[in-house]
Formats: structure tokens, sequence, C-alpha cells
């Protein structure tokens, strides 16, 4: 990505609501502009660029046609969907602002991803998250049977399943996103990034706080199995099939199954980056691989 | 779960004929009562509700048209599929007991799981269970084609990939159940809880019996990969993100890729309760760091 | 499978132009033929044989036409995407020669491939490979968003997913396949068999070679993660469940996690069959256990 | 149509349950047959034959399937009317009877109906009629908001407009079908033939009786309007166009707008045949001349 | 119609904006009632009754589900039509209160109009006119070319064929409906009832002014042709079948192929009821028949 | 229509093969122009035109998206109607030459045509004229089963029936077009324009020659109906609402039910222009009245 292009994107701190509008007007007036440009050089996609995004006048809308698109079944109509999206976004703005910093993720993040229009309609992860947000709304607002419904219709459709009642901050990349599962539970923070097959799982059949705190800028690779109320501290790293039960402190890298600390559980290795946005995935091979054998 | 509200369920013996009718009974009417319920507080969702449970007159037609809906595909029509359920669940009574112990199942083992209609309409893995099993009396019928066409369906809208061969038990939870595999000589007994991406796959191209044997109250963590014709015995645990490879003597817990023993392979530890239906997970941490560190 | 049914599939070397003329005419008319005895065997499937097969004149017409109806949605219509496909396929021959290829694969390789049709029809791995080569081309042309959309909705269909741009071979066998992920600039040989949830990923964030390169003949065990730009020589084979960081040389054995050589970095034990082809997965067990215990 | 192929057919008196259940029957078997060859001379079709006829097991079902496939909506899902259409074929024989007397009249009387199965499958006012005997039933079991949807549905999609509470008779033809409109207290008898654009109107927004009553065997040509609560004596004939405000004797023709009885009131011309068998459309014309200039 | 159930309704003015308020809550609040009361009475409707009505918060939005998902097509999603309809309604009060006039029309002149929540769901003729009141808007805003896609589809679905540009007032009703035409120039005033297969048709090639003009509470029996641009006074009333060429005066009657006015071009007869208000469709026959012969 | 915009249009004789290419690359061209205008100006329609017409490469391949499209149903994927229009238009020239004569005449004749788009998007008429026409072909093939299927499809979706034995020429307006129906031996010359609601109905139940034959330029008024193999001479009109059972010579007019010709039977009234191209419905006005009163 030209540095150029995104010259908008890096920001040391959080944008307040005016930056916020600011922020998110260059953001869909990107993705009209990609969407132009692509609907001109291929025809035969042109149709589908404007009924999910040239036809619309925001984000919002374009979200809400989308995902209601996607998510509709034979006995859950688009137009039941589209409505409840709309409404949704139209009267809680933080839903918008917080799709508009995961894509900022996927764009920044994802080398594969071309743009933010290529974001938008094609992650299931970027589309499933949103529409979690929807359903955790509705949860919140104690209507849970409709919740659950969307719920299901997420899991049926991306093969992502996040409970509607878990809480999920900003700046988040599924990246791939297949067979992601994110119990009720579970807390993930801002500027994660976690991989496909990633399971936030719980400890059983009793009921209560049972599932992972995930802190801010974490990164969980493929695979990787989270289970229980355990901590993942900021800015830690949980390496590609590993299956976690502990703690991990902060800017450490847990690996493997049973997954244990890199450097050891009394002084493990502490990493200077910010793993969930630098998506450094194997750095941590060769110190691992001193560690084993 | 408050105890009284399911105080029908908990039998130390299976029901007879007659319990079972009574049993079907009693949790269809719930099923009722909790769709009327919802319809009430949500208008929204009222629709979706009457049309796949209140509009019904019992749980085999309503389970047949959610079914129905939920597998149709453009060139296998939705009347067609819910014909072929229909069929089969007045045909054979126990298709409905063993939808009824895994309402049952999923609502006693599962602490996310809010009410019986909440696994009926929105567990893909409660579903794609029940599905398999019409499959799977098509497969004995000798009518292998139309098994595996179903096969093929619920694999790709539930992406739970149970071959028409395999036996299933009763009362079993698929908990999440994206990306679980179940290959054709598979066996799983009764009261077993599988979790997603569990794979009970074959050793090779060559044909015959070549699946795990799963038996009575096993549970199985997620991502859990069990390979060859091997045992797995009666309330037996195996470890989330474990590759199974041996056999497993009955109440005991294998973990770790490769999966060994907890308590080692001479006399591994044996705990008291059905890990299939207690769903402890994890409770063999600290054996298990005990057993490899 | 007897062996006199496919008397005309193993061949030495790879057939010539006018051989595989010959191979896909001979491959077109067993799938008619088995369509036509199973339409007969089972009214309530004729509809749907005939629909996807019988009503078409080739291979080509009858793999667009499923395809298109099954990857369709709402905002991207099956008569849109027949086109697609149809063109795709009319224009390079190549494609229809891998999708033979594949066929023959899955045919010949699992135990559990009762016809070619069973293949054609239902095996979600075969039908997102198809529409991947059809992707792939679309990339090569420079129509990437068209491309992307593609990816998308494989994606989203068959939870497969496979970046455009990756090259893959022929006689491919994407067995289960449900959430398979393979990168931007992954490279798979031929005559690979590759099981289900199985990771091609890549490093991070950096763009450029990131991702795997596997040999011919590999074969990659169920819910196996190789990532970064490292080589899976010929021949060799990938545990399942196991974390590949690590060149793997030809014809031995990485498992674990982290994945290690059976029989050491050093010396690493080397096997004499093609495990992409036989399809061995556990011979390796007795190795393995002695090697780690 | 050679009478060698329908030596069943004509009857001078109406058949038995017995002989009703043999008819039946042997129609049945006629549509299979010819449903058959034409799927093995046009594949293009087969699949088509297949889902709507050669898949069912008897009339009832074929109908219903057909009735709800092209009935059903968005709202107004396809298994909820082929539930309701095979409910009612199944608990009310006459309504089978009715349709295969349909048939039958089509297919004697109409020289462009080439087979039962091609009436069955394409006949606008043969369906329209088939459904409105079910809406009709729906209609005396005081479901009237149910039956008024299914007229609804009837007006919408065949441009038939049927009010449930009309009494039809057997043996009628609605030949082309579009744009008829029958009113509520309307009563058709057996064995009439009515073209398109026929009215049977009310006389203004005064409830009760307020609608014309057919006699056994009248012939309606197109675009007549009758309105009133007059009666059209048995086998009387109605010219295309006529606009009727009068009761018509048995035998007599009805002609011009507003209409007159050919011969003259005093002493009209009677004929012999019985026009809604015969479906003399024109045999009136030099009378007609006569009477007029 | 008890009288008692529509004591809002006989109002001797039009009602003004605060009347109108109140009127159209008090309608709205009438058809829920009726939803609700059907829906408990009829669980087969009740999914269906909830999703058009019972799960909408005002006739607005119920009214442009409704329209969104008859309208559509696979080419012009229910999602487009949805929004497209809310915003015409949401900016222009006008449309809902024509519309609940045009409820009014139909309760009070149709002896079949069984409740208002009947003629929202199922009247095509009400659906047809409130969906060209959107189209009108759209072209009197110069969006010709949506405003005639969504003419071709209300054509296309109801078989009324109402030209955007058309003006219609309102407590109109379009009874049947069926083959209604009505062309570019033409206009209708308040309260007048137009049957099935009624043309205001044009003279020809010519452009400009050259269709009907129907002044208020006219009566258009079934089948009438009206060409070119005459004048139809208040109150008058044109015999079904009739051929109108010229201008009918106020309060008078036309009747014929061609037509001519009851009581001579002279001296015709006047009536003094307003015949689009009583729907009195016949009681002109003695004078007609007087007339003629 | 400004003449400078139809320059390409009046011809005096009929194109040869190669005017004929020039003249539907030119129409096309004008398509492709009107649809960008109205995309651009209008984005809520602009994926709808481009699925329609901007992302394909021909007249022939936007037909065959849009009547595959719009005549598709639940047992008739748009995929295999796509197919056969695509085959057909491709295999016979002519069937496309008629659709741009087609586009022409209403583009001339009809006043509220306001673009060659609007037509080939929005006409009923035209629409299933074209189908018409694949139909004609395909039971000239001896493809019967197939022709009549395509039949009721276009009679249901359009309320257009013309039996797909009858002969159209080229030229033809169906202007409204709901409610024609043309029965099995009826003969259209070119040039004809024939309103809504016309009848070319048979005589009866005597199967052979039995349906009316028009000539070259006739126009034939809203509602009439003509019965029989009678013969309309070329340039006659036939007025609205007449019923016509006799032989109308060319440039004469019939009008009434019955029809008679305007100036009498021995020494009718002969016009100049061609009605079928002027549409001038109701120039005969004043000597209809003459000769009436």
């Amino acid at each position: 990505m030209p540095a150029g292009e995104l010259r908008h994107l890096p920001q040391s701190s959080p944008p307040n609501a005016a930056e916020f509008d600011e922020e998110e007007a260059w953001v869909w007036s990107q993705i009209k502009a990609e969407a132009r440009r692509d609907a001109e050089a291929e025809p035969a996609l042109a149709s589908y660029l404007y009924s999910t995004i040239l036809s619309h006048s925001s984000l919002e809308r374009s979200l809400s046609f989308h995902l209601g698109n996607k998510l509709c079944s034979s006995t859950l109509l688009s137009t039941l969907l589209y409505d409840l999206f709309l409404n949704a976004f139209s009267s809680d703005p933080s839903l918008c602002s917080a799709a508009v910093a995961d894509l900022r993720a996927a764009r920044v993040r994802d080398p594969a991803c071309v743009s933010f229009s290529h974001c938008l309609l094609n992650y299931k992860g970027f589309l499933a998250c949103q529409a979690h947000r929807v359903a955790h709304k509705l949860w919140t607002q104690q209507r849970r049977p409709l919740a659950l419904a969307l719920h299901s219709r997420i899991s049926d459709v991306f093969a992502v399943d996040i409970h509607p009642a878990a809480k999920i901050g900003k700046g988040i990349l599924f990246d791939h996103a297949t067979g992601v599962v994110v119990g009720e539970t579970a807390v993930i923070g801002n500027n994660c990034s976690i991989l496909h097959h990633v399971t936030l799982g719980g400890t059983g059949k009793v009921g209560g706080d049972r599932h992972p705190k995930i802190g801010d800028g974490v990164l969980i690779g493929a695979g990787a199995t989270i289970l229980g109320d355990v901590k993942i501290g900021e800015g830690a790293k949980i390496g590609s099939g590993s299956v976690v039960l502990i703690d991990v402190p902060p800017k450490t890298t847990a690996v493997g199954n049973p997954a244990r600390l890199v450097g050891g559980k009394e002084k493990p290795a502490q990493h200077e980056d910010v793993p969930g946005e630098s998506m450094d995935h194997t750095s941590f091979i060769s110190e691992w691989s001193d560690y084993i054998i």
C-alpha cells in the first residue's frame, strides 16, 4: 500500500468525534472511488458494485444493504434485516466508527487487502464482525431472541460464530475468519488481529464468566485455542495451533500444545512491537526452537 | 437453567416408548411456549417464529420445515426436502426421539443455550445432526445418491461434514459445530459432546473400517483430530487440539499432539464424572502440566 | 473401486492433448452413465441429476451450470456466473483437463468417493478448486476485482478460502475441504492431497513472497498449519495438526507442534511411496512415538 | 386427438367412486407416460418434468408441488402452500376427482391441448381452478383470511380472479383464462367452458346474492361480461364480447352489447348440442347477422 | 359492514391535516387489530401477517415492505424497492393519506372487502395504485427511467398498466383491477370506481394530450374502453363493455359500443347518486333496453 | 421523437443483410448510450441497467439475460432459459433482426416510448413477442414440450398468451399487451400494431386451420376479438372492442359488436394510410357515428 494513499490513516491517538466524521467521510469517498474505477474496468462486476456501493449515499446504507442480502434466508427476509441494520447504524454512530476502524485495520495490516472496498465487499471476517456488533447491541437491549437469530445466520453464512454477548473492541482484523468461535463471556480489546479457526472457548457447562479476556493489540495465530477465563495481556502473541489454558502476560508470546511462554514461565521474553498491528507471525521461531529442543 | 424448569429432564434410565411420547410432548409444548413468548416480545422476529415453530402441529413438522428451508438450493427445492424429512420423521419415531434427546443435551450441558427453541432454530450442530440422521437412514435403505446429496448440502450450509454411513447415538451435543468432520466408518455412542473442528478421520486410501469408534459419554475438545480405527472408551475425554492415533481407555483423558494419556500409558488417571455430560474441558490442566513439565 | 471400472485411469505419464480429449470424453461418459443410473433408481433425485448433469452436452457446461448455481447470490446472479465459467472453460482447455485430473484423484484416492458424479456434484473441495482456477485465470488477466468477488463467494459458500493469486497444479484432492486457507503467494504442485482445515499461511503484514511452496505428491493432514515462504519437498508428508515453520525435504515426514522431521533433522527418515497419492496418514505413528517418547 | 387414445373418456354418466379411482389412476398413468416420453426427447426439460411429475407418486402430490411452487412468494413460502394443498387433496377426494374431470375437459374440448400433462403443467386456467377449489374449501371451513390470501396469489400469478366463495362444478375448461373474474356469489355448473376475459360480476355495492348463476354445459365466449344475479340456463351460449344483464334460457344463445337472444326475446332459437362441450363459438353468426341487420 | 365498525368513515367534507392524522392512526389500528385476530385464528397465516403487518410500526412501513416484496425481481432487489417506497412515503404525507382514502373506498364500496387488512394485503388494484403514486412522484421529479422501471414491474406483477405520468386522485377503487390500462395524459378525479379491463387509451401515435379526463365520482364498468382526450363529467357512469369516443356530461350514463348517452344525446337522463361511490352498475338496464329496442 | 434522433430508421424498403447488421449495431449502440445516460442520472437504477444492458456485449446477450431472468421460475432455472435464448439467437439471426424491427416499431409508433432501452427493458409486449419467436422456433423444430413450457411462462409472467405455433411477422407493436391471446393457427403479417386484450381466437373444438390471418400493416384496437379463420386484409383497421367474425378487406375499417365495415358491406370506405404504422385509432369516429345513427 503506497504511503501516500493512506495518509489519513496512521494516527497516534484515537480520533475525536469531529475527526471521526472526517475520517469516515474520507474512507467512504475512497470506497466509492475504488468501486467506480472497478466498475469501469469490469462491466461484468458493475451491477454488483452499483447495487452494493455506488447506489448508496453512505457507508451505513451500503453496509446495511450488503449484510441484509448476505444474511437473509427464506424465513428471515432481506428487507427485515436491512431495516434492522439501518436502524442500528443510524441510532448508534459508534457502530460505524468501529466499522471504519476495522476497514483501516484490514487495509494496513493485510498485504492481500488491495482496497477498502475489497474488504467491505469480500472479507467475511469484516462482515461477520459488523453484524456481530449489531447483534451485541440487540443483546444489551434485551432483544436476545433476535440477537441469537442473527448470530445463527452469521454462523451459517460466514462460518464465524461469535456469541452476541461477547464484547469486541475496534480496529479488529479477523483474517480469513472461517471457523472462528468466540464464547459468551469473552472480551476482545482494540486493535487485535485474530486469524481463522481461533477459538476463545469456555471451560465447561458451568455458567458465568468462563471465556478468555484478550487485551489490546494481541495477535492470535491460525487455529489457536484459548480456553477458560484466562487473561491474554496487551500486546501478547499466541502462536498458530497453540492450546492456551493459562494467563499470558503483556508483550509475551505463548506457543505450543499446551502453550508455554517463550523464554520460560519465570522470565518470558518480551517483544517491543504490537503484534496485533505488526502481524508478525513467525519471528519467534528461532527462540521457540531453542526453547523446545 | 433453573432446576424447576427442567424437572422432566434428569432421568436415571432412558425413557420407554410411552415415557418418550410424554417427553416429546412436553418438550414440544415448551418450545411453543418459548416461541410464543419471544414472538410477543419481539415483533420483528414473530414472522420467523410463526413460520418455523408456531404454525406447526408437531416437532417433526417444525423440524422438517426448518431443515427443508435451510438446506434447499436452486436445484434441490425446499418442497422436495420438506417432503423427504417429513416422510423420514413420520416413518421412524426413533429419529424424533433422538432429536428430543439432543435438545435435552444442549439445554442441560451448554450454559449458552437459553431455551429449547434456541437450539431448535439456531444450533447448526443440532440441525446438521438431525439432517444427518435422515441421510443415514437413506443410506441404510440403499438410497445412497440421495443420502450423499443431502450430505453435501449439510456440509455446504452448516460446514459440518458427517458421512451418511457414520453411526451416531442419541443425546449428542455438537457445540458450535463448524468444521466437524466424521468419516464413513466412524461410530459415536450416546451422550457424547463434541466441539467444533473435531475430526474423526480415516487412515488413508484403503477402504473398510478405518475411522474412530467413540464410546458413550465421551467429550472431545475443540480442534481435536482422531484418526484411524481407534477406540475411545466410555467416558473418556480428549483435550482440545489433540491429535489422537491411539486407543484411549474408558474414563481416561488424552491430550497433546501426539496425544498421550494423562497419568501415563501404564496407569492413566481415571476421572469419576461423565465428561460428555459434565462438559468439563479444563480440570485436567494441572495434571497435564504436571505430566508434561 | 473395482480395478476394471477405472481401467483408463492409471497412467504412468501425463496424457498428451489427444489422449486427454479421449480421457475427458471417457470420464464424461462415465458421469452421464452414473447419473442416468441414479436418476432411474431414485426419482426424487432425478430432477437434480437432469438439471446438473444429464441435460448438458459437456463436462464444461455441467460444471459451469453447477458452479453458477452454487456460487450465485442475490447480487451476483447465476446467469452472470454461468456465463463467466462457460467462457473460461471454453477459452482455456487446461481448466477442463485439470478438472478431469482432480476427478480422477478423488476417485482413486478417496475410498468414500463412490463415483465421478459423486465428486462432481458433492465435493466442495473439488468445486472450490475448479472455481478457484477460474478466479486465478481472471487474476492473471488483471481482472482482479472480479477474481476477488469470486474468491469471496467460494469462501462464503464452501468455507474454502484460496486466494486467486495462488497457483495450484493438477490432480489435487481437497478432501472434506472445510476451513482450507491458501494464501496469495502459495504454490501447490501436482497430485497433492490436502485435508480440511489446512492453512498455507503468511508470515505477517509484509507483502511479497510469504506463503508456502508445496511440491508434487505432498500429503498434508487435517488441521496442519504451514506458515511462511517454506518449501515442502516432493512427496513429503505433513502430519495432522502439525504447525510447520521449516522447510521439509522431499519424501520426509514432518509432525508435531512445532513440527519436526520424523527421524531427526539431520537424517530424516525417507519413505518410498508418494503420500499425496497413497494417502497413508498414519503409518508414521510408530516412528513418531519412538521419536518423541 | 385420436379416438383410441381417449377410449376411457367419453362416458354417458358420471363415474361412481370405484370408477373414479380407476379413472384417476388411468389419467395419472397417462400423465407419467407423457412426461417420460417428453423427458427422453427433450433433456433440457427433463429436470422440470421430473420435479413436477415424475418424482411424485400421485396426481395429488404432483399438483400440490406444482401449485405450491407457482403460487409461493417471499412471504408465503412454497413449503407452507405445498402442505396446505396436500392436506386439502388428501382430506377431500372430490378435489382430485374434479381435477381429473377438468383435465378431461381440456383434453377433449381444446384442440390445442396435446396431452394431459400439457394441461397439468401449463394451463393457467386449470391451475387457477384447482387452487380456487382449495381456497373455496378453506372458505367453507371459515378459514377466510387464508382463503383470501390464496385468492390474491392466484390473481397475481395467473391473472385469474375467482372469489373463494364462488361455487364451481366439475369438468370446467377455463381456456386461456387471463382476465377471468368470478364474483363472490357466482355459481358455475358442471361441464362449462369459459374463455378468457370473462366476467361474472356483481351489480354494485349492496351485499348478498348479486352475481350470475351459470347452468351446466354453458359456453361463455371471450370477453363476455355477465352482471348481476341473472340465470344462464343449461346449455346456453354467450357470444364473445357480449354484455349480459338478463336471464338467458336453456339452450339459447345471447349475443351483443347489450346482449339479446338470438331469434328474439319471445321465441329464441334453440340449439341441440351442449355448447360447453362442443365449444362451437361461431355457428350463430349467420342467425345473428340476420337478426341484427 | 356493520355501521358501527366504520363510524369514522362517512364524512361530508375531506379531512384536514390533523383529522387525517387521526384518521390514519385509526385505520392503522384497525388493520393491526384485524391482523392480530386473523393470526390467532389461523396459525398457517400468522407468519405472513406478522411479516407484512404486525411487525411494522406504521402503515407506511407495512406498505413499503409489502410492495417491495411483491414488486421485486432478481434484477430489482426488494431492499432497493423497500427503500424507494419508504423514502417516498416519508417525504410526502399525501401518498399515505391517499392510501387511507383508497382503503376506505374499498371497505365502503366493495361488499366483498371484509376488512382493511384484506384490501391492504390482497387487492392488486389497491397495491398497484399505491405503487403508481410513487412512480408518478418519481416522474414529476424527472426520475423517469426509475418511474418507468417501476411501471413495468407493476404491469408484470399485477397486470395493471398505469403510465407514471397519469394523474390519479384519492379515494379510488380499482376493483379486481386485472387488465386496467391508463395512458400517459389521462387524469382520474377523486372517489372514482374503476373495474377491471378498463382502458383509458390514446388516439394514436401523435404525442401530447391524448387520453381521457375522468371527473370526480365516476363509475367505469368492467371492460369499458375510453379513447382520446374526451371528458367524462363528474358523477358520470360508463356501462360495462362500452367503447366511449365522446364526452359524457356530468351525472349521465354512457353505454354500448359505440357508447351513447342513456336518454339521448340531446337530453340525456341524469341520475342523482354518485356512481363512483354507490357502485350501482346495472340500474340503467331498463332505461337502456327502452332506449335501444 | 425528434426526427434527427431516428435518422437511421425510416427506410422505404426492408434492409438487406449488411444493412441490417449496420442497423442492429446502431440500435444497440443507442441502447447502450441511453442506459449509460440513465445509469449516471439515477444511481438507484444503475445496478439494474448494468446487469441487463451495460454488462453485455450484444443485443442478443442482453435480451437472453433479461428474458431468462424474467421468465425463470423455481422449476425452470434462469441459467437454463438463458442458455436456450442465447442458442436460439446465435443460431438464427432473423430472430435478432425481428427484435430490432420491433424496437423500431415501438419507438416510432408509440409516443410514450421514450427510448429503445425503455422498450427493451419494460415493454411486456416486446418481451413476450421475442420469447414467442424462440418458442415458435422450438415448435418448428418439433421441440414442442419445451415450446409449450415457454409459452406457459410467457402467459404467466406477461399475461400474453401466444400459441407457439402462431406465425408472427416483423415490426410488430403489442402495445400494453396485457391479455393478448393469439391462437395456434393464427398468422400476423409485418408492421402490425395490436393493442391489449386483443383476441385472435378459434371457432371451437374442431382442429385444423381455425384462427384469423392478419395482413401487413393492420391496426387492431384494444379489446377487439377476432374469431375464426377470417382474413383481415392489408392495412385494415379493427376498432376497439369490436367482435369480428367476418373477412375485412384491405384498407377498410371494421367496428362494433358484431363488427361491420365502415361505409357498408358493399362499398366500404377505404383509407390511405397504413393504420398499423400510423396508429390512428379514432379518426373513423365521425363516419362511424354517421353510419350507426
